[in-house]
C-alpha cells in the first residue's frame, strides 16, 4: 500500500497552516495511518516534509517484507554488534534529509505523547526507544520544534482505512463467533479468553491478512459486576446459568476494533437478563440517532435516557464511546456528556452502553463500532450481538 | 506480597547517597522488582521516602484484589465521568506526601525512560499516562529533579524475585511441551504460536498464578533463517523435514522468561542439523563457564570460539545473552563482546548463542535463563530442550 492520497492532502494543509517545515511521524499507529505500515520493531520514522518526497526510516534489522511501497527507505545500524550508535546516525539522516531540502531553518513537527497509542508488533515489551529520544528530536532544527496536534488525523477515517477496518472486523467475527462457541461450564475465563485470541491469531496468512493479534478480556458471573471498572479474565470457571461478558481488542495489519458481547451458559439469572435488554435497547436507540451533523453529546444522551428511565442511570458511569480504528482507543472528542464536536462522515466511534454494579451482583455491557456516512450509519461489527448464537 | 526487605535496604542506601528526597517508581517493572505489583492500568505510582512509609497511588478503577498488601494505598479519581482532572489530583497527592514528611525540599528521583520496560496488564495498548507527566513530575519538588540509575536494581535478583522466577518457568515449562506437540506439518506457524500462547493463559488460576500472558513467534524452515533478526509467526505452513525454532517471552505475575527452542517436524536437513549441534556445543560450553567473578565478555568469547572454530562466526552476529526477569529483556551490562562487568550471585542472564544466514537457508538459536549461583549456576529453564520430546 502507497501513501494515502487523501491523509497527504490533510498532512500538506497542516504543515503550511502552522508553519512548520517536516511532521516527524513515530509512533506505530502514525505510521498505519499515514501508509498503512504496522512497524515491527516499532522504531521507524516517517519525515514528511513540506517540498519533496518523504523518507522513512528504518532499523536495518526491520523485516523488509512488510516496508511499505513507494516510499524512499533509509536504514540506520540498530541492533548490529559493534556498529556506531544507531541513534546519533538516525538524527543525522533526518537532519540531512531537512538540510538538503533547505527545511532545516524551519521547526520540526511531532507528538511526544506516547500514552494510549498503539503497540507496535512486538507488543511484548515496550519499542526500545533510547532515553531523551524526544529532546534530542526536538534540537534537530534550527527552527526547533512545534507539538503535532494529530487529534484530527484519528477522528475521520479515509476509505483506505475503512477497506482495511472491513478486514479487522471479517476477523473479529471469527473471535466472537469462538466467545459463544467456548461458553460451556467448566471452562475458565482465562480458557475462553485463550481460544478467542487464538481463532484470531489462526487467521494470520488468510486472505488479505498479514499480522493479527487479539486481546480477550472474559468475565463472568460476579465478576460481571465490575466490569465497569476493569476488565480482565481470572481462573474463575464458568457455572451453568451465568452472563459472559467479552470486551475484545484485535488488531488487524495495524487496523483496530473494540468490541463487547455478554453471552450466557444458561437462562441468565432475571436481573442479569433485565440489564442485557435494556443495554440493547439504549444502544440502538443512540446508534439510530447517528447522522453527519448531530451533537456527540446527543447520542450519548439517547443511550443514557433509556437506562436513566429504566432506573438504571448510576450504574452507568461510563462515557457511550470513543473513535476507534488506528488504535484500541483513538484520540478525539467522544460520545459523553458535554461533548458538543458534531459527528462527520468517516468518523468511526464505539457505542457502549453498561449496566454494572454489586448490588445487584452482575454487569452487562454491548459495544459495536459505528462508521458515520453521508447520510446516516453504518454498524462495521454488525454480528452476533444476542446471547446465544 | 508486602515489600521486598532488601530491595528497601538498596533503595535507602541509594536515596542517601545521591541525595533524594524519594523516589517515584511508575514503571510497571519498577512496581514489580519493589513491590512484586504487576498494575492492571499501568498507571500506578510509588513514592518511596527516606523518611517514613512508602506510598503507593493508584487510580480509582484499579481492582482492589491485585494491590500489595502493607502498604498505604492512596487513589485519585481516574476513569470517573465528570470528576477532577485526575493527573492534579495525584500531584497533589505525591506533592502533599513529601511536604508532610519534608521532604520537598530535596530532589525527586525518578527515570522518564520508557524504552523496553515492559506492558502492564492491560497489553493491548500503551498505559493511558498523561502528555508531559515526567515534565509536571519533574516539577513537584522544590528541590527539583534528578535522574534513578535504574540499572542496579534490574541486573541482581533478590531470593523473593527468585522464586517468582520459579513459577514462571514451571508455566513455561507448559508452553514448550505445547510447542513440540504442535510441531506438525500443515499448521501454520501462526497457529503453532497460538497453541502456545493458549497454554500459559489458561494456566492463570492455577497454583500462584494470578495473571499469565505469553508471545510466542514462530519461524519455520527457511524462515528461521532471518531468526537472528526479527523473530514472528507468519500463514506459512510447517513442512515435514523443516526445523521450527521458538522464541517465547512469557510474563507470570510480573515475572519474565525470554526462551528460544529448535523443534523439526521430521530429519533435518543435514546442515540445520549441523548448527542446531553446534550451537547447543557453544551455549553448554558458555553455561559451564559462568560463576561469580569471571568477566561478562569471557562467558561471551566461550560460545563464540565454539562457533568460530565450526566456521560460523560470521552467522552470529549477536550478543550471547541479556539480564531477564522483570523484563522480556532487563538492562544493564550482558554476555557480549567488550563487556568488562563480572557475574554476580543473583544475576539471571539468558544464553542465547545462534546461527543464521541466507546463504545456508536457515538459522538455529538455543535460549536458557541462567541464575548465577555463590559458586556456580543454576539453568532455571532446564526442560526440553531437543529436536523433539
Amino acid at each position: 500500500m502507497s501513501m494515502n492520497e487523501s491523509r497527504k492532502q490533510q498532512l500538506d494543509g497542516m504543515l503550511q497552516q502552522r508553519g512548520a517545515g517536516a511532521f516527524l511521524f513515530w509512533r506505530p499507529d502514525e505510521l498505519v495511518l499515514t501508509l498503512g505500515y504496522l512497524p515491527h520493531w516499532g522504531i521507524s520514522f516517517l519525515l514528511y516534509p513540506r517540498d519533496g518526497e518523504p523518507v522513512l526510516f528504518v532499523p536495518e534489522l526491520e523485516p523488509e517484507d512488510i516496508l511499505p511501497a513507494g516510499i524512499a527507505v533509509h536504514t540506520f545500524p540498530w541492533g548490529v554488534l559493534d556498529g556506531p550508535d544507531p541513534w546519533e546516525e538516525l538524527y543525522a539522516g533526518i537532519r540531512g534529509v531537512l538540510k538538503v531540502r533547505g527545511l532545516h531553518r524551519l521547526p520540526l513537527s511531532f507528538t511526544k505523547d506516547i500514552g494510549r497509542s498503539a503497540p507496535c508488533r512486538m507488543a511484548g515489551e515496550q519499542a526500545p526507544l533510547p532515553p531523551g529520544l524526544c529532546d534530542r528530536l526536538s534540537l534537530l532544527c534550527l527552527g526547533g520544534y512545534i507539538e503535532t496536534d494529530t487529534e484530527s488525523l484519528y477522528t475521520v477515517k479515509t476509505p483506505q482505512d475503512i477497506a482495511a477496518l472491513e478486514v479487522t472486523h471479517r476477523v473479529a467475527t471469527l473471535a466472537v463467533r469462538t466467545f459463544y462457541r467456548n461458553l460451556q461450564p467448566g471452562k475458565t475465563e482465562a480458557a475462553v479468553a485463550a481460544a478467542v485470541e487464538a481463532a484470531v491469531q489462526e487467521a494470520t496468512g488468510s486472505e488479505g491478512v498479514d499480522y493479527a493479534k487479539a486481546w480477550g478480556l472474559v468475565q463472568s458471573g460476579i465478576n460481571t459486576a465490575a466490569a465497569g471498572r476493569f476488565n480482565r479474565s481470572t481462573g474463575k470457571a464458568l457455572a451453568a446459568g451465568e452472563g459472559v461478558l467479552l470486551e475484545l481488542s484485535i488488531c488487524i495489519n495495524g487496523y483496530w476494533a473494540d468490541i463487547t458481547r455478554v453471552g450466557q451458559t444458561g437462562q441468565l439469572p432475571p436481573v442479569h437478563k433485565k440489564i442485557v435488554d435494556i443495554v440493547a435497547e439504549a444502544q440502538a436507540a443512540a446508534i439510530e440517532s447517528m447522522r453527519p451533523g448531530v451533537a456527540m453529546e446527543v447520542i450519548d444522551e439517547r443511550a443514557r435516557r433509556v437506562i436513566r428511565a429504566a432506573g438504571y442511570g448510576d450504574h452507568f458511569a461510563h462515557g457511550l464511546g470513543h473513535h476507534v480504528g488506528f488504535r484500541y482507543h483513538d484520540p478525539g472528542p467522544g460520545l459523553w456528556p458535554g461533548s458538543r464536536a458534531l459527528l462527520r462522515p468517516g468518523m468511526i466511534l464505539t457505542v457502549e452502553p453498561g449496566i454494572y454494579g454489586v448490588d445487584i451482583a452482575c454487569g452487562a455491557r454491548i459495544e459495536d463500532n459505528v462508521l458515520v456516512t453521508e447520510d446516516g450509519y453504518r454498524i462495521l461489527s454488525d454480528y452476533y450481538r444476542d446471547l446465544t448464537i
